[in-house]
């Protein structure tokens, strides 16, 4: 077989996890936040520059003033899963670069100096991450429910600041009743991959 | 444990895993790429949208014209992998939409009719898509090197255009003689995660 992980594996990640969109009333613990984080973690980003930066919601105040930001269709889902996080990037990650990157501590002076180019760094390298942490989330056996749909501004101002931007916003827990729609189709190899 | 991934496949996607930077010259097959991508296609993107696009880069013609646009620290690994694929964003993704989202096929329109707009989506869950195809990779046993610094400008107008752009190549196959560095530092829990 050309795939070494073990099928079960593969169904738990990819071939049988599935965005949910409604949840059950079992929660989610610090203790298997911390597990995917400790998992997940070790996904590569470009000079190991690690910008993503997570906001878990778990008072009843901070849930509303994030659902007051969310999309008319997720603010539903947003109120009712057992937790939610905000993925954001940090734009001043350099700071941590020195520590991150040890054998070229340069590297935050010579490729980061500037504002803009920080910003397009971390914004991709938050998101390979945020991809990561879906996956992390489905290796607890919790379904993600990765959202975009939402006041971006608003949440960066309830939520972080200036220096942090908001990514998405996952629900995370245990899929509840009809929580999703059936599986949707997938564009063929063929169509994605070229070889020259 | 908080994880019910198998502690063999953490160690194969996260743990043990690690960005090569020299190879053997066992070759990496195009069922093996087949293999990855039939798993990584089931990662979840906003709208089901799907832009990433894929270069597989196998004549020697295209890997010279490939490595001239590299970084003069990524050349030599982009010169000798056994098989190096450029990763892209399709701006255009919103073509397939009706397609791939059948339950509300007015999206391409309500959402997607304004370029910016697209790229912006593009470039996120094209960046999602690119970590699993990562995942992807080491699902398959083999190493992945991805790398960002490359004349992007370049490299689309060799590879792709205007409607697509270059996010990373990567570098595939298995490793060699002292493929990597030590392991570098990662951020803790604490310093990444905040609840509220």
């Amino acid at each position: 077989m050309p795939l070494v992980l073990d099928p079960t594996a593969q169904d738990l990640l990819f071939r049988e996890a599935r965005t949910a969109n409604t949840f059950t009333d079992q929660p989610v613990t610090d203790e298997q936040m911390q597990a995917v984080y400790d998992l997940v973690k070790y996904g590569p980003t470009a000079f190991n520059q690690m910008p993503l930066r997570v906001v878990l919601v778990r008072t009843p105040e901070a849930r509303e003033r994030l659902v007051a930001h969310m999309s008319e269709g997720n603010a539903p889902k947003t109120a009712t899963a057992p937790l939610v996080a905000i993925l954001a990037a940090d734009n001043e990650f350099h700071e941590e670069l020195p520590e991150l990157f040890p054998h070229f501590p340069q590297a935050k002076d010579v490729f980061f100096s500037e504002r803009p180019v920080r910003e397009g760094s971390a914004n991709l390298n938050a998101a390979l991450q945020a991809a990561y942490f879906i996956v992390g989330v489905r290796a607890a056996g919790l379904a993600a429910g990765p959202m975009t749909g939402f006041d971006a501004a608003g949440i960066q101002k309830e939520f972080l600041d200036e220096d942090h931007t908001p990514l998405m916003v996952v629900n995370i827990g245990h899929p509840g009743e009809n929580a999703w729609f059936p599986r949707s189709p997938r564009l063929s190899y063929d169509t994605v991959v070229t070889t020259v």
